[in-house]
């Protein structure tokens, strides 16, 4: 265990709990949690399950080491060393007030506690409270483990710092802290779902629509917009040239037509909970809640992934993160460089059940990247019309290798000299076999002219330097004749 | 032209008659456009920039050869041929009737004529026609061109053979057809939008959040939720094994909490425009429009094809158009096989602006599930326990290639006896250069025991058979010392 690890106290392990629980280990730190149900643990495990599979196929590198999860049996134990606080307890005021009651006779006077709530505004949370200083609203999204958005809700109670520490801290997990700037019920999110929901439940008991009807009529339409870029830059761009005010000018109208019966809540009654209940098993009960969540996880790392490639939206967040936990290569002495750890994500395996053929041309593809970047041929130097092209690569498949995987990648190079790069790539399974190698040829080119050309002197030093410290390493044999 | 050639009349040629103008030029049919607006051609060139940009790249196979478009002078000329007319005029019903009264007068009886309006229901568009029975509500969603979901909402007046008729047009143009069951201001999914854009309006109007806020409370929260589950399969899964009898009777509570302001409007005053306007020129102004839309198109893309990776969401819709648009490969003759003919999606290309390397492994590695298909080794004999795996490829690559841009792929099979399977790929441009070739060698294995074994016989006699057509062509040079 690091020095620096720190320790994060889950209070109330359900969904949302153990969501940030997972949030927390995986990315390195140490995790006490306290719930007094009974089934909590067998929640967690689930919920850390899911974890475990999804979150680290959003890295091209490595999450840091798991840190280490304890089940206390009191709210003392839980909280006597944490750095953060999160309490997720059910939402009832009373109940909440007694847990920080309880948490602040026994809890570092500079921990950060923050609340899951979503129906409490903070200033409701910190009444009672004897540092009521120290406890804001974090408001995740479930699965918390993937959905990057917390509403970081503070008062005037809060020192500015702390709730600077707060979003430092939400940062470092790889989410997004939304700093809300008055404290208003339902945050800002939960007042569109909220909206939605009435609106929703008015469809089903007019029989406008059924659930799936519904679910449809989101994820086929505007689900897949706000996915991306949310309301008003979608609406900025129907508005087209003519600009947001010639938009709104247009849209203001409507508001004056009765489109939605907000103004009013439908009754819950039995026959409408049926209805709903009904539809619902009618729509997806073929498969299990854990299938569902798999589905839900595996779609929403694909999104993910995808808005990645292109820096996009969340995918924005990623790399930041990425960047952050990325540890550099090491290159001192006459070994092979291991240029990747990482997992395999959803999008690379196909219907075999294994990894696509085509992404072990990705793995050596992304470790000559890190190469490229070790030589100093990077993002800048390719800003300047310098880069490197494969001309020629050979992949021989050694072992399948299957979705959620571990592999390394160790690469060296053949040849440096001149315009020329040849590199050898191992790509390693955690017990240390072989899956698959590549010989892969690349050539230097000027990338305003398309034509071969030497590198600037400073790569090619490196270039050479690396060559002939990896010339001492024995070739392998599918490779001594060549 | 083909016999079978369909025509579309577009009344009306915006953002969302473009967008149909787009989706049924694109799906081989010919459109004619009547917009009294000068703009109109302008604005129609731009949307079908973008649309056959994106569209293509959602297929893994080319779409129909594009239909003719005509702008015409008058609605009478416009749908005198057509068996579709999208009507997408203004939202002003009098305007509305009086395009259809023309229309009436010189379309035929038999043509469907469908209204985009979000504003008005089909019995009021249908009021003072002459054949009311002629007209629908197809409500589409912007980018028409790239999301699937379309409202069709009918009356007691439309015949049931008319509506089926619509909503079988609507999916052999790759989109989705909601039908609603009965007609409701605003249809489904308005309703929502509009529940979302009240209750945005008054957390600017409070000064809670920023338009940028709203947008990164949704990008990064429920709105990667909604773009593959929708709301009722998400709450389900937040139900747990509990059920969603359980989570209504939870949240149901919360319907009487104060949670939205939707029982009341904001004015829309000339300070509140002013507000939005310049928050979304703070959050959004650095890119045009056009900057925005490609951005938009390229997110929705990968969006679709990563949900098309998973059959999931509207990533099924697209695999079951791919399939009805797919051409079987002509086999005939001592040949190589046409096995691909497709574009660059976005998601293939890297930072230096053509695809990435890996990308032509998967297009070699897509060819030889052809290959594999036409010989029998398809989907449902890989459920038999049995496939082809890579076990070693070869490829040099000796042309870029940019996102977009078209390409076909021949394949010959160089080895075809027993277990083993040896293909040789030629990756094409369309002036009918090389852009790549691959050599990949194929073991027949068992999927039970993960060992090598002989294919099924029907599967070998195919394959000889095919590696006797192919051994009369002539070897590439660099493979004949092999």
């Amino acid at each position: 265990m690091s020095a620096d690890r720190k320790t994060a106290a889950i209070i109330g392990g359900g969904v949302i709990g153990g969501g940030w629980a997972a949030r927390f280990l995986l990315n390195g730190w140490d995790v006490c949690v306290f719930d007094p149900d009974a089934q909590a643990q067998r929640k967690i495990t689930a919920v850390l399950e899911n974890a475990r599979y999804a979150l680290p196929m959003l890295y091209n590198t490595a999450l840091p080491d798991e840190g280490s999860l304890t089940y206390c049996e009191t709210i003392s134990g839980a909280v006597q060393n944490a750095d953060w606080i999160q309490e997720s307890a059910p939402e009832r005021l009373a109940l909440k007030r007694k847990v920080y009651q309880t948490t602040q006779e026994h809890c570092r006077a500079d921990a950060i506690i923050a609340s899951s709530t979503s129906g409490f505004k903070p200033s409701e949370i910190q009444g009672c409270a004897t540092r009521p200083e120290q406890i804001i609203v974090a408001h995740p999204f479930n699965p918390v483990y993937l959905l990057p958005l917390v509403e970081i809700v503070a008062t005037d109670e809060n020192p500015p710092e702390m709730t600077d520490r707060a979003t430092g801290i939400i940062e470092s997990l790889g989410m997004f802290p939304l700093r809300v700037r008055a404290e208003i019920d339902a945050h800002i999110a939960d007042r569109f779902l909220e909206a939605v929901w009435r609106e929703a439940l008015w469809l089903i008991k007019g029989e406008i629509a059924t659930t799936e009807e519904i679910d449809n009529a989101i994820r086929y339409g505007f689900g897949l917009r706000w996915a991306q870029m949310g309301l008003f830059e979608t609406y900025r761009i129907a508005g087209g040239e003519a600009g947001m005010r010639h938009f709104i000018d247009q849209f203001g109208p409507c508001l004056q037509w009765p489109w939605t019966k907000l103004m009013d809540v439908p009754e819950l009654t039995d026959e409408l909970v049926e209805m709903i209940a009904s539809q619902s098993d009618a729509q997806s009960g073929a498969h299990t809640i854990r299938q569902l969540e798999r589905m839900r996880d595996e779609n929403l790392v694909g999104i993910l992934l995808s808005l990645k490639t292109r820096d996009a939206a969340a995918g924005a967040l990623l790399n930041t993160h990425e960047a952050r936990i990325t540890q550099p290569p090491d290159t001192s002495g006459a070994e092979p460089i291991t240029t990747l750890n990482r997992n395999v994500p959803i999008d690379w395996t196909d219907y075999n059940g294994h990894m696509n053929e085509s992404r072990y041309g990705q793995v050596f593809s992304d470790a000559a990247d890190v190469v490229m970047a070790l030589l100093g041929a990077d993002a800048e130097y390719i800003k300047g019309d310098n880069s490197y092209f494969t001309v020629d690569i050979h992949i021989r498949f050694l072992q399948e290798t299957r979705t959620g995987q571990r592999f390394s990648v160790h690469s060296r190079v053949l040849l440096g000299e001149g315009k020329k790069l040849r590199l050898y790539h191992k790509m390693l399974a955690d017990d240390g076999s072989v899956i698959a190698t590549g010989e892969q040829m690349l050539i230097h080119v000027s990338l305003k002219t398309r034509r071969a050309c030497e590198p600037q002197p400073e790569i090619l030093a490196k270039l050479e330097s690396l060559a002939a410290a990896h010339a001492t390493i024995p070739l392998p044999d599918h490779l001594k004749d060549t």
